[in-house]
C-alpha cells in the first residue's frame, strides 16, 4: 500500500494501478481535448480530460465501481448504500447495475431533477433528504445497518480515491509528461487520487486543487492545519457544496498538493460559456472550477504542460441554458 | 483518380487517402463517442464521428486545408477567396493563415455572429452580402478576377469532397468495419466525400444523406435524376439552406449514397438537447442532422453498426440557449 513519497497516506501508486486495472474496458478511456483559444490566453499548454464524457457524465464513475468491484460476494449480495448531491449517486447505481447488486441512494432533495431521475433510470431506490436541516451521514448510516448494505462514502474512502486517480494515468498516457496538474476539489476524492497519480508518472509535477470562493474549506484547512468545518456554502458549483474535506483525503492533500485557490460563480458561469462556445463541451459547474482558475487568471501557469481535469457534465438543461446568457 | 466502383466521378479512394496523409498532424484525429441510451433507442449500435471537436468546430477544416494545400506557390502568394454561411469560412480563414496566405471570405450578413467574428479573428478579411436578394458566387467570381485570387468553393471542388471523407477514414480506424453511414447534406461535399471512403474501406457500407425537411432538393434530384434547385430554405440548419447540390458532388450521391431522408427543426432540436443532456456535447443544428434521422426513427436501422458523423458545433450561445429550453 505504500511506496516513497506516500508512506502513511491512505492509498498510494500500487492503488491507483490496480484501480486501472479493474476499471479497464468498463471506464470509457476519455479524449483529452486542447483550445489554441485557452493556451493563448494562458500562456500555458492546457490539456482537458474530459471527465464530462466518462460514463454517467462524470468522473465518479472510476471511484464508484472500482470501490464496488473489490467487495467480497457477501457484501455485493446485500447491496450498497450511498449519500450524494448527484454525480456518486449515479455512478454507484450504474456501478451496482453493472455488478448486479442492489443499490440505495440517499440524496439532497433540492438535487437536479435530472440527477435524482437518471439515479432512478439506473435502478437504485432513491432515499431524499434536505440538505440544509437533515445529516445525511447518519441517514445513510441508519439505512446500511438496517439493511445490512455497505456504505460508499463519495470520497473518503481509499478504493474510492484510487479509483478517481486513474483519470491522471490516462490522461499522462495520452499527452505525455505534465508540469502541473489543476483539479477540482469539493471532499477530495479526485484531487488526491490524483495527486498521487500524478506524481507516481510525473516527479516534480505541481498539483493545485481549486474550491468554490463560497466554500474555501480546504483552503482554510490547509493553512490552520487541521480540516475545518463550514456551513453548506451557496455556490452554483453543486458537486463541491461539501462541509468538511476528508480525514483521508487531507493527509493527502497537505503533503502532495502545492496549493488551493477559489473561484466565484461568476468566473465559473464564464468558464462554463468558454466550454460551449470554443470547445462545444458541456461541463457543470463543478466541473469549471479548474480550468476558470487558469482562464481567469488566479492561477498563472505560463509556460507550463498543464492537464485540467474537467469532472463532469451533469447540469439540468433549463439552469444550463440560463447559465450560458446570465451571470448567477 | 479513379478506382473499380468510382470511375467517372471527381473522386476515388486514392485523393482520399492523399488528404488523410496531408492533413495528418494538422487537422484534430476527432474522438468517436458512444450513448448506451442511444443505442437502446434505436436498436443500432452508434459511433458519433465527433467533427464538432475538429479544429474551427466543424469537418470543413478538413477539406479546407487539403484544398489550400495541394495549391502551387504563385496561388498561395496571390491569396484565397470563399463564400460561405459560416463553417467553411473559418475553415479557409485558419486553413490560409497556417499556410501563410491572404484570404477573403464572403458571408452572409444574417450568419452567426459568432461566426462572423471568428472569421475575421483567423484574419480573413470578411465581404458581407445579402443572402436573400444577392448571389454569392457573383460576388466571390467577381473578387477572385480582381484581386487573381483563387476561390476555393465550399462542396463543389474535388480536393474539399476529398478532404472531408478523411473523417471517414479515420471513424474505420478508431472503431473498425461499419454497416451503414449516416451524414448530413447540403452541399454534398462532406455526403460525397465520406461515400467514397466508407465504399473503400467498408466495402457493402449502406450510405445515407439527411437533409432538412424543408430544403430536400437532394431527395428530389435523386428521385428525378438531375440537380433540382429551390429557393432558399428556412430552416435552424443554416449550414444545410444550400439551394442546389454540387455539380461534383450530385453524381457521387447517385451512385454510392442509397437513400436520402429529411428531419424538420422540431427534431433537430429534440437531437440538440440530447447532445446536451446525454453525451455533453455542443452540436449546431446541421450537426445533429444524421443522428436525428436514427433518434427520431425516420431511418431505423436495428442491429447495425452505424457511424454518425456530427458535423459542427458552432451556433450563437444565444441561439443555442434558447433551442435548449424551446422548440423552434
Amino acid at each position: 500500500m505504500s511506496a516513497p513519497g506516500f508512506d502513511g497516506l491512505a492509498i498510494g501508486p500500487a492503488d491507483v494501478e490496480a484501480a486501472a486495472a479493474r476499471l479497464d474496458g468498463v471506464a470509457h478511456r476519455t479524449p483529452v481535448l486542447t483550445s489554441r483559444t485557452a493556451d493563448e490566453r494562458t500562456g500555458a499548454q492546457l490539456f482537458f480530460k474530459c471527465e464530462n464524457l466518462q460514463r454517467i457524465g462524470a468522473f465518479k464513475f472510476r471511484g464508484a465501481y472500482n470501490a464496488l468491484a473489490r467487495l467480497p460476494d457477501a457484501q455485493r449480495r446485500a447491496g450498497v448504500i450511498a449519500f450524494s448531491s448527484g454525480n456518486h449517486a449515479q455512478a454507484i447505481a450504474l456501478s451496482a447495475r453493472l455488478l448486479g447488486m442492489p443499490s440505495v441512494v440517499v440524496m439532497p432533495a433540492d438535487a437536479p431533477a435530472l440527477k435524482i431521475a437518471a439515479t432512478r433510470g439506473y435502478g437504485a431506490e432513491v432515499v431524499l433528504y434536505d440538505r440544509y436541516t437533515e445529516d445525511r451521514e447518519a441517514i445513510g448510516a441508519r439505512i446500511a445497518r438496517e439493511r445490512g448494505m455497505t456504505l460508499v462514502p463519495p470520497y473518503d474512502h481509499p478504493d474510492v480515491m484510487a479509483g478517481q486517480g486513474t483519470s491522471v494515468l490516462e490522461l499522462i498516457d495520452q499527452v505525455g509528461p505534465l508540469d502541473a496538474l489543476v483539479v477540482c476539489l469539493g471532499g477530495g476524492g479526485l484531487l488526491s487520487g490524483c495527486a498521487v497519480a500524478a506524481h507516481h508518472r510525473a516527479p516534480g509535477v505541481r498539483v493545485f486543487g481549486v474550491e468554490p470562493a463560497a466554500g474555501n474549506d480546504v483552503q482554510q484547512s490547509l493553512r490552520s492545519g487541521r480540516r475545518v468545518r463550514i456551513d453548506v456554502p451557496h455556490t452554483i458549483a453543486d458537486g463541491a457544496q461539501t462541509q468538511q474535506v476528508g480525514a483521508l483525503t487531507f493527509p493527502v492533500i497537505q503533503r502532495l498538493v502545492e496549493d488551493v485557490v477559489t473561484v466565484d460563480d461568476v468566473q465559473l458561469a464564464r468558464t462554463m460559456r468558454f466550454f460551449a462556445e470554443r470547445m462545444k463541451l458541456v461541463v457543470e459547474p463543478t466541473g469549471c472550477l479548474a480550468a476558470a482558475a487558469l482562464l481567469e487568471g488566479v492561477l498563472p501557469l505560463p509556460g507550463l504542460r498543464v492537464g485540467i481535469i474537467v469532472s463532469g457534465g451533469n447540469i439540468a438543461l433549463e439552469r444550463y441554458a440560463e447559465l450560458l446568457v446570465r451571470d448567477p
